[in-house]
């Protein structure tokens, strides 16, 4: 079968590879017929081996339809479409009686190499799911791929957001970055019931969709944001900010934009970067942090409602559609920001 | 100054009284600019008189311009635009301190006689206003009489409906009854993500109202709602059902449309209604219930800022703006379901 | 292997059965070391038969040793002390998602027949645990099955109370019923932070043990249980309301001392048992009510750790050990309420 | 009138100043019966003036009985005992609706200076109370004034701590600091159901305290408190941390001893310290950080019954009582650490 697989910098290819296999009872193997290239894919394509060997697969964000079930497979059968979660979990642990899922002993993410549980992604023909009725969702019969393909992954991390920041209705939202996942934060939340939402980046384009999306445009390059949030908010500061890129000027534009007492949600993925003030300033600030890693298990079903009611529309980001074969012009079109979501299809 | 008084059954007139005069040093006199009737005078109307002798001043919906304070008055000034809360708190008692305004000592309703603490109301060219700084909001200058005058009660009811509730995003819920108040849960049961709204009412113009508002119209008169409600839940019921009404009928609708595990809650005045299951029918099926009397005076600064950010319009279900002269004629027009929500101008 | 068996109307037998199988691959087979009676039992016990077909096994709450497991079986290994809830859900479904069990399409009670599932009990020397990874939790060492053995059903049956009721630190509780899930109720509020937790029933001798565990007992042989709980308020009534009986009486005595506002959770099993008020008149004073099954899945790890932190002494409520050999006297004892609660040993 | 005035660094004084007299209607005059000197007293003590200027009179936690009420007080009569809160809010605005008193305009704290409001303090023998009604709460008779004295501050700030974290039942809490304020965050975690609570200090004295309040004591000078609280955790970490100290030594602490997907708490008035890790390694490990300020106008009705109920003893970290007259004594030694906790009696 064909897989998108990594190589080295800027290098990941279309290869052939064995179809995989089910190796124990609780496994499915998917054929996949839609996948999506992540942001967090470019951190291996731009260099962050993070324990990826050269040969593994990329993706963790794709449906398909079952093509094997294991012996124990209770809620899928074969022909049955199904979403992904982008990691999987046993639902049984300590940790998953909290719902508390990238604590569980048995937490692997797909296609992202060692340290993360190596598992094989989804950037494939086929695709080898453990824990499948976890891992895997039926999806409702009224909706597509591309309805259901952002639900492994990015829409519930912007989702997983809004619930963690408890955003209430009312508050005022500032969304810094508006690629991919800043565009869903900016839908959520409204579906959270957001007075304003403020949507500040450097690209014009993309703030052209968020304000389509219902969001007030910010352009950074233009103008200094933090004026034009106090501005907008009575010159209090924005109840709620979201970090929806993973670089230090956005984390710094967070501090910026905040209220007195105000809570910051971080979505991006930091690895290195420094906080914008002193600890003790923060204190007197009284300004929250939370970081946040997306919970698909979760809330994909509400998701699925959702959608299927149109008050959330994750395919609408989608700006590329491209043959699998094409994944290496599709990696360099998303690194170059040419596009702002790329959907593979085998 | 005229005021529209309770004579009798069927019976409201419009008066000369004495314009009033601050009391106590936390009063201010308040000239009212626009008043409106709510479907509780019509309690009155209909001659359930609890208490409410001849000759008192109806209403508790008003706005206006403050006309003097008392000098303990610390957040209005005199011309200051406020609307008021349909009732009066400390804000520093026991029950205050956990936002339980109705249990407050000093709790007290405009124009709804002794049994509410005794107050004149506020369908009248003046009105004095006891704890004003608690009982008054100035009015955010973007916002005219209309976007705020169901602030003072009814939309701050619908709202309320769906905090109690936990209206979670993705929740189906039930509106029953597309009056006034049934309006306004629609919206606000949207503004709280809901997937799928459903308003049940047997009017069909109601219905077209609510279905511009983003519900899902069932007409009680022409099919079985329950087997409706079923249908569009995937034959689970309604997570939440709202009763927006107050009569037999429409408590009973409620029952038969929530889902196992559901939760009913309540707006609708009730006093002497039969629950339309017992109660270990009712622990068999897990049905919560929710009773709710509406908080002004917490929520409605998030109102406003949602308000003006377009988030709802309340000012959307008013059907008809008369003078207070005409008073007598409104009632009649309200009590005959002729309009949705009348507004009264002095 | 021997095994309680219903017959009829207060006639179970020790009999001999054969040694259940794995039929799935999530299965294991349990060999028992310590059962335990329930309220639930008695129905059952009484002639409630609900579709229990003679030669059931009874029994729900139980406690043993990992005998054997199905191949998908991944977080047990045979001889691993576990203890079981006293339901088996998938964990991976749509209402799992939302942790709400009850509701999972595989949802099945031990030893309550056809009604519940279809499930062989536990009073017995092995039983077959479906979904065994989900159903079965792995015993910390330093627990005797003594600690966790209520956490099968009753002691999470009076936690979930607490946390769907919303208690917070402060609140008065009143507890209606001392048997033993009163007693886990009365545990359970003082661990929430209940300020003061009154236990109201006509045992002396269950009031006695109640008032060791914190209570405030009220004797309603004796007084009027609303005088008492309205004196120990100031005059409010209970803030938070637990029926923890499941009779008539009980559930009219929580209507008579909840406060204005206040919440009603009913855990003890109703059928048939009438309202104490008018649909109406709750409404008025606004009484909220919230029916409760308990919640083992989600709350025991939980439990796990307060128990070894002896923040919560379950064990403490077991009044008598007996042989499984002795269960026809263990059953008439029960009902005859010679005994607050009887551990069966195998 | 007797007063404790700040003079300078490491100077202050019992001078004799002029009675205050009500300067608005919404004012009262408190006889003060009982203060007690508070950490926030030392930072002005040690130097950091913060503006207050010589001759400001010190404290912000006092007790006393009503002396005098402006014409608008409605809730407290001349001879009433009552408490205060450290600061004062109107209850009405905008923020105090969302009972977020400390962004009320009219917030100010009692004897810190300019930059707080610019009101005197109450270690004195009369304070001006503005906003009475709010500020000042009854006591109930059955509290003497050393039960109530903290809960002007340091009880509903070690309280509110607890709120904020979302402390759950069963949750691991690890308090940094076994001061005055890290006791009491001690008592209220056990309220909150904590299930191990452990105290990190460097002072045996203190430890032992904290240990007798049901805390696992952790002697920083002797063992590592990371390695202590991993292995009481079962290699977790703590769910929540609490900074009760407000140095760098203790931030630090905070961060080794959490969870992955913990959250830190911080209640020391901290200024300039530095983060312990960057925002990238933080995001990583998941920790969530939340400042907290007191809040004892929401919270001290709760801690009334809860003190009533004999579920918090606050008065029982009081070290020493002393005459106000020796208030320059109890400064040394409060600043020498000879002391955990001083009443000053007028």
């Amino acid at each position: 079968m064909k897989a998108v697989t990594f190589r080295g910098e800027r290098d990941v290819r279309v290869e052939d590879k064995d179809k995989p296999e089910i190796l124990e009872p609780t496994d499915a193997i998917l054929r996949v017929t839609t996948s999506a290239i992540c942001g967090t894919d470019l951190h291996f394509y731009k260099g962050q081996e993070l324990g990826v060997v050269p040969g593994t697969t990329l993706g963790h964000e794709f449906v398909g339809v079952v093509d094997e079930v294991g012996a124990a497979v209770r809620n899928l059968r074969i022909g049955d479409r199904a979403v992904a979660s982008m990691y999987t979990a046993c639902g049984a642990c300590q940790a998953c009686s909290r719902q508390d899922y990238p604590n569980c002993p048995h937490w692997a993410m797909f296609g992202c190499g060692a340290a993360f549980g190596d598992l094989e992604g989804g950037q494939a023909e086929y695709v080898r799911v453990p824990l499948a009725d976890m891992t895997l969702a039926p999806i409702p019969c009224s909706l597509t791929d591309e309805d259901v393909v952002l639900t492994t992954d990015i829409l519930p991390t912007a989702y997983t957001a809004m619930v963690k920041s408890g955003v209430r209705q009312g508050d005022t939202v500032a969304v810094v970055g508006a690629g991919p996942v800043g565009q869903l934060a900016v839908m959520c939340a409204r579906l959270f019931g957001a007075s304003k939402v403020m949507a500040i980046d450097l690209v014009a384009d993309r703030l052209k969709e968020a304000e389509a999306l219902g969001a007030i445009p910010i352009n950074a390059a233009e103008v200094d944001p933090a004026d034009a949030v106090f501005d907008l908010t009575g010159n209090l500061g924005a109840d709620v900010v979201v970090e929806a890129v993973g670089v230090q000027g956005s984390v710094d534009t967070c501090w910026a934009v905040a209220k007195k007492g105000g809570i910051v949600t971080m979505i991006g993925l930091l690895v290195e970067e420094a906080w914008p003030t002193s600890c003790g300033d923060n204190w007197l600030r009284q300004i929250q942090v939370r970081p946040v890693i997306g919970e698909p298990i979760k809330h994909r079903w509400d998701l699925f409602r959702l959608i299927e009611a149109k008050r959330l529309d994750p395919a609408g980001i989608i700006s590329h559609t491209m043959p699998l074969d094409d994944a290496v012009e599709a990696y360099r079109m998303f690194d170059a920001r040419e596009a702002t979501k790329i959907i593979l299809k085998p």
